[in-house]
């Protein structure tokens, strides 16, 4: 069976139907559950087989020596990594003293479905043991969008063609072994157990265990109780430091069933004494158990219902594009829904790559989504980054530079990047925050967030921009020595997206300083210094190729020799594990969209021409070796008219982690990359922008895609867009009129009175730009629709 | 006392009166004996107190993992350090039963002296011990300039106030330990006992011992016998694993003494085996000791009256200088005297110092000295890199380039630097090894090592330049992404100097294969090529800033910030151990000479105007972070007619190591920084030129100078030069007459008819240059002679 299969298709939910021993650390990562608090992997009930396993807290993490061959000024001493909290997922089960395993016996049948709807995961199996004993079990487990610190599983087990004795072992473990993250004993030492016990109690019907990283200090208590219904069942508990087990047991007659339903909590905290923490999660496995299961899992249907009847993408015509869509929304919900204080690692809590560090993409691709679809979350994670401001500051002064330089990578707010060339370098990090935060005070109209965070936020990472600028003798501002968002090219003079980020953040800070300037003059902020934001924005210079009439990804990108793509491999990509950099960064080679992301981002910057110029150029050099490309790369194919492409490039942003495209999902899936699933949707075929002129929308369909419908939101209020082949249904629900534009023209939208409005006909876009030899994103569903 | 007093002013010698504990390992570095194959720190004979105890055998290193946060394509998996083979300097003495120990007791003097024409370290010490006993030490040692695996000691001690019984304990110590090179246990684990003991033997009057690295399986043998003359001493030979001990024991009346000679071997190998090593090394000491400590003497000074006779450089009126200036090229002499298939590390063998390594200046800042006063050893370094080509072109191909990359820093050849930017990238390495040898082969005539070596060498260097080379649309030729000589810049696109060394190579080369185009062929060039090489050359592009008026150390450099000088304090230098790499890359500031450099090693592109221009420019961006600097600037100030400037900058370098004023020669010398002594010397105040047209000269004085005398090589011959106030005067040494330039005017020499030319008027150089802040060089000698 090929293990690169696609999951069984249906609109709301994926699932995947009899057991392969393949890619299993694959389908762990899809089937993850998560709130953004708290995340389990897909793995099954009773531990085993298992690839990768992981129970995570978001947040919780423990420190290891950097280890550098020649250090230097400004390393990080310390990485972080993301560990396993105590799993309290487990349930492994005893027929007649035969452990239940799926690879003994005979299975008859394995399933499991995430389903979008109920955020549950479910599983059916039948399974008769080496000695002939079957049995049926459905369990379905799920992470609670609204009781943050509480999971859930269902579980049941039925005797099939006669009775059995089933003992069921519900466990927390601690200290699980999580894959190998680096070949150095001082960095892989620290991860190895980097849970110390501290104490542990046990209760009728569960126990609770307490436990504190040995280096980073955080303190881990997870509790679980059961419910057993009215059965007649015998419960046994025990606990030792690394495990608590509550073991139920009960001999059922053929058909009968035993069935319970499991509720664990969890909780940590760098600060709470052991004893609050206890008294937190054992209050939050009391009241989901209060709720119990149905109880959990109406809530879980009632916030969903809530999230899809906005966020809910409808794509017709293209059922398995459909699919594609909702999952990545429905993940990147997850990643976020209950942020609370934290923002969202790369993989968000879907498995332990990337050491569980949280990048720019957070704010880049996700957070911007967020605030249209779910933005509480947003606004956490936003808070977030100004929660981490103390350390920005700090690390900015130790880089002798003004305002804050927020961490590239890092868990707790301290940089744990160990090359800086492609860290401390990217300082657009900075302002990819800042956009963030302007573009989500735009969408939701929080000006109180403005106030209470985002004037601080902007102001200092101004100061960054003007510590970092330069004045050239003919008062242009340039950015020198500093690396975009290609990681193969770096140290650049004049990044055009870091120029022109930068030059959003100090006109947002200018902005922000005058509407709030009792605020701005809390940081000590002046007119002369907001005027000099103003100037320096201003004169930003932005590198263009008169003579190839093409702006510059840097400074002489140009002029660089052109990578020699026909003599690479299709084997020797990404080309960083087979080139070194010292090659891939003299080049013109391009990794992920940058030059493309700031025709998205700035795009008010650049006339259609120069847009389709820049795009025809960089298509020729853009290898797509990050999962961060293709989204970026759909939304400018359709605003320059080449809609095949930009449906390739939405198909393979949307299959990315569905079909494992990368073959690189086993430790986790790529939420920003799911992120640019939307963007490529609505910013690409709605062609939704947003200027000083306001919202504007160029709607266009691709086939195999007969129909878009998505809903956005707009200072609060809900705009509804419905895309047809011909025309454009605009609908808005709030209380006050919308000036939008559609293909240029402006119009006026009254709350509850749709308008129809048709789309143009299409301008020759001229010839399909080019990609690298055998890096043209794939015509998956180019040709029609599929199944 | 001030551990940083000059050390005792001789014209001949170096030595330190009177014991300070303080500076221990400075004096250590300053005394060490070395051929080149073999070297002694200048530790005390009985082995403590001591700061740094090191003994090397050049080549002999053991091998450890590269630790990286990130790892990256072609980073070296494994890393180079140098250890200590087993010491044979020690003599432990004991009087009745008490141990001499300076630190007890009571020191009446103390004497050290390294005598540059005895190549000897001669100590005398006056003790009275806690008992009151008293004695007199005088030993002096060797390092055998003419028997290259030996070194010898001349051990006598006297009672001195009435009758002593004395103990010698003349030891083989294996297994010493030396200072931490890293924290990573990874690192530093496999160098605290590098050596296995494979096997030991004792003889009646001394003892072998055999040892192995363990990771880098070199075997070393070291080996040691004693003359005791006729006395009537007792002798007991003792051996265990990693120590070998004769023990001399003799009572002294009063007046009386005890005298003998230590003679040592020292061998080493990767390949032979455990018997031929012993042989060797026990025949190396059977030669020594046949000569005996006084035949060893006697041919250390025919040596060294040899190399004198042409090497000398003689100083009127400024003794510290002229003391400094031997001292150096006494240093650069035992570096590579005996080098014979190796080269010469940063630290020679003084010390453990940057692990050991062989870097980029050996090829730029010894090798063209040694041609002229040491031509064998040049060859043997030269010949060392050729013996690298197989690593090299290996390494190329790992990095997809063609021809030859040589390694950064490395012991055996292999790259063992743990990051690019200031490694790989720096290629210019390649070019200097190139120019070392085509310098070489015009100095000393030496055609057959040109056809032998020098055409494979520049045939794949030349191949390197063409892999590593861009075309412009106008025809030019560039070379992207490379560091340059300064440290404090790094990834950028065309460096002047590594463009005109790479301009130089190419020419190098083509000359190379039309003079022995067998040669060539058997390294597959066609006519093709070696016009592909000459076209490239010819059309090497060098930056030049038009609006500035001054050539750019790279393209943009100039336009780039200025480093805040005058923000910066005093304790902040060097900057790269308070600034991160990405502030210092991004702006003006120079870590050491580099376009300077291009002035001195490309003086024929670059007219006297803009050369003067742009010393003055750079002057001000230069902090001399690096010992390689200011040899340089000696020499442009010079040429420029700065010559109060060049003073300064030739008594920086010519006591950078005996005032130690970096405060870093604890693990050794400088070999390069000494090397540009003689550069600054011979090139600044001689104004030595060599071009197409031939040999120049520029010779000026400053004071405190009076006169200045040199001799050089020219196609193997020798040429003397004595420069006076207000004439020079030209004496050829040879068989056929030279045509040389003084101040521009042609002049033929002939052997045996000296010529007097007047020094012409020193034109108005203008203002001097200015440095940054602080770093102006110290005007030491520039008021009048010392002393």
């Amino acid at each position: 069976m090929d293990p690169h299969r696609s999951f069984d298709l249906a609109p709301w939910s994926v699932g995947w139907s009899a057991w392969t021993d393949e890619a299993q650390a694959r389908r762990e990562s899809v089937f993850a559950l998560s709130n953004g608090h708290l995340g389990w992997r897909g793995t099954l009930d009773e531990g085993d087989p298992c690839a990768v396993p992981g129970t995570y807290l978001n947040g919780v993490f423990e420190v290891h020596p950097m280890p550098y061959a020649e250090d230097g000024y400004g390393y990080p001493d310390s990485g972080q990594s993301v560990i396993n909290v105590p799993d309290g997922s487990i349930i492994r089960l005893l027929v007649d003293d035969e452990p239940f395993d799926i690879r003994t016996g005979r299975l008859e049948r394995h399933e499991q479905i995430l389903d979008f709807r109920t955020g549950t995961l479910r599983r059916e199996v039948e399974w008769t043991a080496p000695s002939g004993r079957s049995l049926h079990l459905v369990s379905e487990r799920l992470v609670s969008l609204t009781h943050r610190a509480v999971a859930a599983v269902q579980y049941e087990v039925t005797a099939l063609g006669g009775p059995i004795a089933v003992t069921a072992l519900s466990d927390i473990v601690a200290n699980e072994p999580l894959p190998e993250v680096h070949p150095d004993e001082r960095v892989q030492g620290p991860l190895r157990h980097p849970l110390e016990a501290v104490d542990r109690f046990a209760t009728d019907r569960g126990a609770t265990l307490l436990h504190r990283t040995k280096g980073s200090g955080i303190g881990v208590a997870v509790s679980m109780t059961h419910d057993l219904g009215d059965g007649d069942a015998t419960v046994v508990v025990e606990t030792s430091e690394d495990l608590a087990r509550t073991t139920i047991g009960a001999h059922l007659a053929k058909g009968e069933s035993l069935r319970f339903t499991k509720i664990v909590g969890h909780e940590w905290s760098a600060s709470l004494t052991d004893a609050a923490l206890r008294d937190r999660v054992e209050a939050a496995v009391a009241a989901g158990g209060e709720l119990g299961w149905n109880g959990l899992l109406a809530e879980q249907e009632a916030y969903l219902t809530a999230f899809w009847s906005i966020a809910d993408v409808r794509i017709e015509g293209a059922p398995r594009l459909q699919q594609a869509a909702r999952f990545a929304l429905f993940q990147v919900l997850q990643s976020a829904a209950r942020l609370e204080g934290r923002s969202i690692p790369g993989k968000g809590l879907t498995g332990p790559g990337y050491q569980g560090h949280i990048f720019w993409d957070a704010d880049s691709f996700v957070v911007p989504v967020l605030s249209h679809v779910a933005p509480d979350a947003a606004r956490e994670a936003l808070r977030w980054r100004h929660a981490t401001l103390d350390d920005a500051r700090a690390r900015a002064e130790h880089l002798h530079l003004g305002g804050a330089a927020f961490a590239w990578r890092t868990i707790d707010g301290k940089e744990a990047s160990g090359y800086w060339p492609a860290s401390t370098a990217a300082f657009h990090i900075n302002a990819d925050v800042a956009a963030a935060l302007v573009a989500h005070v735009r969408v939701t109209g929080d000006t109180h967030l403005e106030r209470e965070i985002g004037v601080e936020l902007l102001v200092e990472t101004a100061r960054l921009w003007m510590a970092l600028g330069r004045w050239d003798l003919d008062g242009g501002f340039h950015i020198d020595g500093v690396t975009g968002p290609d990681e193969y090219t770096a140290i650049v003079d004049d990044n055009a997206f870091t120029n022109l980020m930068a030059q959003q953040n100090l006109r947002g800070a200018a902005d922000a300083a005058r509407r709030h300037p009792d605020r701005a003059r809390a940081f000590a902020v002046d007119d002369a210094e907001v005027e000099s934001w103003q100037g320096a924005a201003d004169a930003v210079v932005i590198p263009f190729d008169a003579r190839r009439g093409v702006h510059q990804q840097s400074a002489g990108f140009t002029e660089h020799a052109r990578w020699d793509f026909e003599g690479t491999e299709p084997g020797q990509y990404p080309l960083q594990a087979h080139f070194p950099y010292f090659d891939l960064y003299r080049k013109q080679v391009v990794k992920q969209a940058d030059l493309v992301l700031a025709l998205q981002f700035a795009h008010e910057c650049f006339t259609p021409e120069q847009t389709a110029r820049a795009f025809a150029y960089y298509e020729q050099l853009t290898v797509r070796d990050s999962s961060l490309s293709a989204s970026a790369q759909a939304v400018i194919a359709a605003w320059v008219g080449h809609l095949d492409l930009a449906m390739d490039y939405l198909t393979e942003a949307a299959t990315i982690d569905l079909d494992d495209l990368r073959d690189d999902i086993d430790d986790g899936l790529h939420i920003a990359a799911l992120g640019g699933v939307w963007t490529a949707l609505i910013r690409g075929f709605g062609g939704m922008r947003e200027d000083a002129d306001g919202l504007s929308f160029t709607p266009r369909l691709a086939a195999p895609m007969t129909g878009l419908a998505f809903g956005i939101r707009v200072d609060g209020d809900i705009l509804r867009v419905e895309v047809s082949a011909d025309a454009t249904l605009y609908s808005l629900e709030g209380e006050v009129p919308l000036t939008i534009r559609h293909f240029g023209r402006e119009v006026v939208l009254q709350p509850g009175d749709p308008v129809r409005l048709t789309t143009p006909p299409l301008a020759d876009p001229g010839p399909a730009p080019t990609q690298p030899r055998g890096r043209a994103p794939r015509e998956i569903l180019r040709s029609g629709p599929v199944e």
